[in-house]
Formats: structure tokens, C-alpha cells, sequence
């Protein structure tokens, strides 16, 4: 096979056309990282590290300060939606097509950026990753943070996830648990011989039909916590009564909690419930009061808002980088068969990062 | 393959055993079908008929009265539980092993007296069947029932079922319900986009668990009915609120209620909600009051009681004919893989039968 040709020169919407054309879902990123990685090397002003199927450029300008822009190479499956066409909606100018909300309008802003800015105000660590959409054990940034954190090392970092061109701060944590409730079998016809694990689910049940989860104020964004029963399960046939039932719990907790104190919430919820931990993944604090940050919200304008849904943003704080969020598209077209992403907000992510970058 | 010759003129225990040393799991009876209706054919005095692998022998004596008494010949699957051997268990004299209870202890009885009693004060139609531990639908009374309706017709029945040698009358039905709850499917970090079906189950679920069933005075016997969860479930993954949550209800109900009844029941008790049948099978009164009935009581001696699990009872309950389960062995240890007969209620049905059968 051919690596592909990228013209990094080409406006932002043909760009995104042209990396969406060259399909990635998840696992079958190579050919993509091949192009990316192939038209890096002929920039001048990036040095360039390859990894797996991640692609790190970055400039060495001896700036006093360094950010990390970053954005995920791998999509959903496709559906039919490929190749690339464009639309007019509503009087919007859309181009339509798998990966062209997720993420591949904030993939194409950067890399023109990549290839333009030569000499930018900040010196500027590129990224772009693998397996952002699949089981997070496989993701690439996770992997870059775990095997080279030097490369990821920065002051601040803006994830091009989409948000449609607004900044938002931080993310929630997610914490999942399996409470589980015993009982005893019996034979349906005689329950009174044994004790109905799901009946003694009921309760707990009961309790999260009627949460109402608070709001909180973290840095000055408000959090939205939601608390759910996203599975529940138990049952062996219709003439026994089951010894076991199960609920599986999502706890979306603002990035003030720890996720050790998430879990403290939810072990005072339901005490002396058997309670097993299947996932946690602490969130991020939005860190906008940093002076970098701040300087980046002047440059991109706009009010910041809370990032409900947990994103790679917290891999960065983990590593203690203050992180964002800021890219085109709307996330609620994100994954649906009729992605689109409005050209406005290409140009707009591609301006108010070039304002920033450039401000001296 | 040769038929195994079956001795009738065994004691009771030792028929038992010759009888369970064939194996004859649901699906494989034939071997023990050819074996009694072989038996069967020897004795002058029974007209025998064989459909299938159930075998009926009546006699034709002309009596003015007609009892059909029954039981069936398959077993759940060996578990390293046979050949059958003889224990003592806390002074007890056991027969142990697959089928024992359930029930070639009652078969044993059925074909002890079968070929002993030539001249009986009743008529009597002896009935061996197969494919009762399985799905309803393959069971061998039912096919009976619906292609020679004619060969079961009787003014009482006894179902040779293990009740401790005790006489249990009729028995509850049982109706088994899916509720269905609906909502609408969100990403789980934005619940409030959406509605959780799982917590729109939670006020069912809470009324299954605290509710108390009552007891039911069915003919003199009290019949206590129950209601259960008996199996839950629901969710998509933990990213998403889930748009289906179901409950499946199974309903224990009193033989003075019809299936519609217990139905009524159900949908009064979940108003607006969902609800689907996926298992229906009516009660059967204990029909003690028939003069018929109360003679059976006089000879085998005891209190009857009621029987809250479904048996084939109600097969002939549906055919207008008053049943109860009358026969050896524990109940509770049918199905157990440390199944096991005491040997005097082996012989204590026999007696009950032979001097019921036998009364002038």
C-alpha cells in the first residue's frame, strides 16, 4: 500500500474531507497515522516521534512555556457514511460523513496548524492518538502517558474533542459499581422456604429512582452529578426464587470529589450492600484559573461550561496538566449515522487556536 | 436391545428399585415403557393400550364407579445416582438413588397392585407416562388428554406424585407475567437527556417485595398463595440509561381463582403497565366434598392437605375430574441428587390403595 498524500496547506474543511476519506476506526488506524506521520516529517519546524499508531510533533523554540494539543485518529465503524459529501442544512454549510464530528474537523485544525505556525508564541507538542473509542486499556494516550510521559509533558493541554467550538473545562468522574443482594432458593411454589434476592433489591432500587444528584461549583463551573442504575439482572427460571440479584450503578461525580470519595458516597448510600467496584475513572478539575488558562480563554472568547461526560482531559490532569476541552462539532452528532459537523465551527477552532498560539 | 423383564410380584421396595435401575430420563422412557407395558400385557385381567411411550391398562369389570390412578415414568438427569442402594439413614430403612421420589416409588405401588388386584370394588385405569419433567407441552397426560380423552375418563383420580404417603388435594395454578417498562435511551454522563427504564421498575419491584400474599380456603383446605419476582432485567452498557427494563412476576394462585382471575389480579395490582403472558396453567379445586373423594380419605387415613406447587392434577381437574397426589417419598428431596425413599411409605400407599381399591 501507498500512504496516502496529506496537502496540510489545503482550507480546514477539505482537509477534515480528506482525513475522514481515509478511513480509521478504531484498530485500523495505520494508514492514517502513516499520512499524518509522513506529511509531519516534512515540516521543517516539528520534530516528530512515532508510536504505535500515535503520531507526537512537536516544536523546540525554547518558549517558556509548552501546551499539548490533542486529538484521537480513530473513529466509530462506519455506516454507510463514507465517503465525505457536503450539505446545505438549513442554511448551514455541513460536510457530512463518519468522523467528521469525531473527531477528524479538530485532527484537521491541528494539523494545519502544525504545519503553518513555524514560529508560535508557545512552544506547542502536537498529538495524535489511537483507540480513543474502544476499551480504555487500549488507549493510545494512555499509553503515550504511561510509557513516555516526558512527551506528553506540557503546562496546558487542549483535547479537540468536539464541543461545538466552545471551551469546556474538566470532566466528571465515573465510577461503576455492582451492588449485590443474597437471598436463598427455593421452589417458587414454596418462596417462604427460601428469600427472593431480587425483592431484597427493591429497596436500593427505590433509592436511586428517587435521587435527585446535586450541582456543584468546581473552580466556578457548575458539575452536574447523575447517579443511575445503568443494568440490572437476576433470575435462574420462573419457578425459582433466585438467590442473587444484581445492580449495576453509574455515579458521574464532579471532578471536587476524588473517586475514593465517590466511592464513600455510594458505600454510605447503601450500607451492608455488597458493593464491587467494575470501573473508576477519577475526573478533572477544570484548572481555568491558571494564567495560561486564562490567556487561552481571552484568545478563544466565549463562556467556559462543565464537561459532563468523562474524556481524555483527565489522562492530562492525572499527569497534573491542566486541561480543556475545545474543538468543532456538535457532540450530540457524535457516533450517529448522519455525523456532520458545520463548517463555521472548522474555521472558528481553527482561528481562536491560531489567535492564541500567536499572541505574544 | 431385549425388554428387561419386570417381576410384579416383588415387594414394593424391591420393585422400586428394579424399576428406578432403568434409567428413563425425560426423552428416554422407551426402554421402561416397553418393559411395563410388557408386564402388563401378562396380566389377564388389564386391557392394555400404548401411545407413545405411556402406557394405560384398565380392567373392564363393569363397576359403577371408575378411578384412574397415575403417575409418571421419567426422571430428571442421573447425577452418578444410580444403580439404587439400600441405607440406613437415622434408623430409616432408605432406597436411594434417581427416581426413588420422583416417583418410580408411586410407579412401583401402581403396578404392585395393577396385577394383584384382579377384582377391585372400582374400576380402575392404571396410567404410566412419560415427558412430565420437561416442558409442559411434550407431557405425555396432556397428549393423552387431547388425543383419547376417552381413555382417562374417571369420577376421581390420584396422582401417585411423592407427598409423604399423605393425601395433598388440587393445587394452586400459576400464572407467570413480564412487566415491561419503558423510557428513553441517554448517554449516561447526560441522564437527564433521557428516562431510565430500570428506575421506572423500581415502584413495581417495591410493591412485589413488600407485598403478602394471602391464603385461600379452597373446599376446606387453605391454600397460601405467593408472588414473586423471578427474574429482573435490564440495561444496554454502563455508558447508557436503558429504554427496557422488564420484571417477570410469577403468581402462585389459590384453585378458586381461574387463570383470568389471577390475571385480573396482576393487572390491577400495575395499572399502565406493560404486561405480557408467558405462562399459564389453572388451578385445580381439591374436590374432597364428592362422596367418591371422602371414601379415598376413609381408607388411606390421614389430613388432607393442600398442594401449592402445579401438578398433573389439574390435567384431569380440567377434564371435570376430581385429583389429589397421593404417594411415597419426601418432595423436598425430589430432584436432589441424594434422593431417597423410606421404604415404609412405600409400603404405606400400598396399603392405602390396596384397602381403598379393595373396600366393599
Amino acid at each position: 500500500m501507498t500512504t496516502p498524500a496529506l496537502d496540510l496547506g489545503l482550507p480546514v474543511d477539505e482537509l477534515t474531507a480528506a482525513l475522514c476519506d481515509i478511513e480509521s476506526v478504531s484498530g485500523h488506524e495505520t494508514a492514517l497515522a502513516d499520512a499524518i506521520e509522513h506529511a509531519l516529517r516534512g515540516v521543517p519546524h516539528l520534530d516528530v516521534v512515532r508510536d504505535g499508531d500515535a503520531v507526537v510533533a512537536r516544536t523546540r523554540l525554547g518558549r517558556p512555556q509548552r501546551v499539548a494539543i490533542a486529538g484521537h485518529l480513530d473513529t466509530v465503524p462506519v455506516n454507510g457514511n463514507l465517503p465525505t459529501r457536503r450539505e446545505r442544512h438549513e442554511g448551514a454549510d455541513m460536510l457530512v460523513g463518519r468522523g467528521t464530528v469525531d473527531m477528524k474537523g479538530g485532527i484537521a485544525v491541528q494539523l494545519k496548524l502544525a504545519a503553518e505556525l513555524a514560529d508560535p508564541a508557545l512552544d506547542v507538542t502536537w498529538i495524535f492518538y489511537d483507540h480513543e473509542e474502544v476499551d480504555s486499556a487500549l488507549n493510545g494516550l494512555g499509553r503515550l502517558a504511561r510509557r513516555s510521559p516526558d512527551l506528553l509533558a506540557a503546562d496546558f493541554a487542549v483535547l479537540c474533542e468536539p464541543t461545538s467550538a466552545r471551551v469546556e473545562g474538566g470532566c466528571n468522574g465515573t465510577l461503576t459499581v455492582v451492588l449485590r443482594f443474597r437471598g436463598t432458593r427455593a421452589h417458587s411454589a414454596r418462596p417462604w422456604k427460601g428469600r427472593n434476592a431480587i425483592h431484597a433489591a427493591a429497596d436500593a432500587l427505590a433509592l436511586l429512582a428517587r435521587f435527585e444528584p446535586p450541582t456543584i461549583d468546581v473552580d466556578g463551573l457548575a458539575y452536574r452529578e447523575s447517579l443511575n442504575a445503568v443494568g440490572i439482572r437476576g433470575g435462574i427460571a420462573r419457578n425459582v426464587i433466585p438467590d442473587v440479584a444484581e445492580i449495576v450503578v453509574n455515579y458521574r461525580f464532579a471532578p471536587s470529589r476524588s473517586g475514593e470519595d465517590a466511592l464513600d458516597v455510594l458505600r454510605g448510600m447503601f450500607p451492608g450492600v455488597e458493593l464491587e467496584v467494575e470501573d473508576l475513572a477519577e475526573g478533572a478539575r477544570p484548572g481555568l484559573d491558571a494564567p495560561i488558562a486564562r490567556a487561552f480563554l481571552d484568545a478563544v472568547g466565549g463562556e467556559p461550561a462543565p464537561k459532563y461526560g468523562w474524556t481524555d482531559v483527565a489522562r492530562f490532569s492525572a499527569l497534573g496538566i491542566p486541561a480543556v476541552n475545545y474543538g468543532p462539532g456538535d457532540p450530540a452528532r457524535a457516533h450517529t449515522d448522519d455525523e456532520a459537523v458545520d463548517v463555521v465551527e472548522l474555521r472558528r477552532c481553527e482561528q481562536g487556536l491560531r489567535a492564541w498560539l500567536t499572541r505574544r
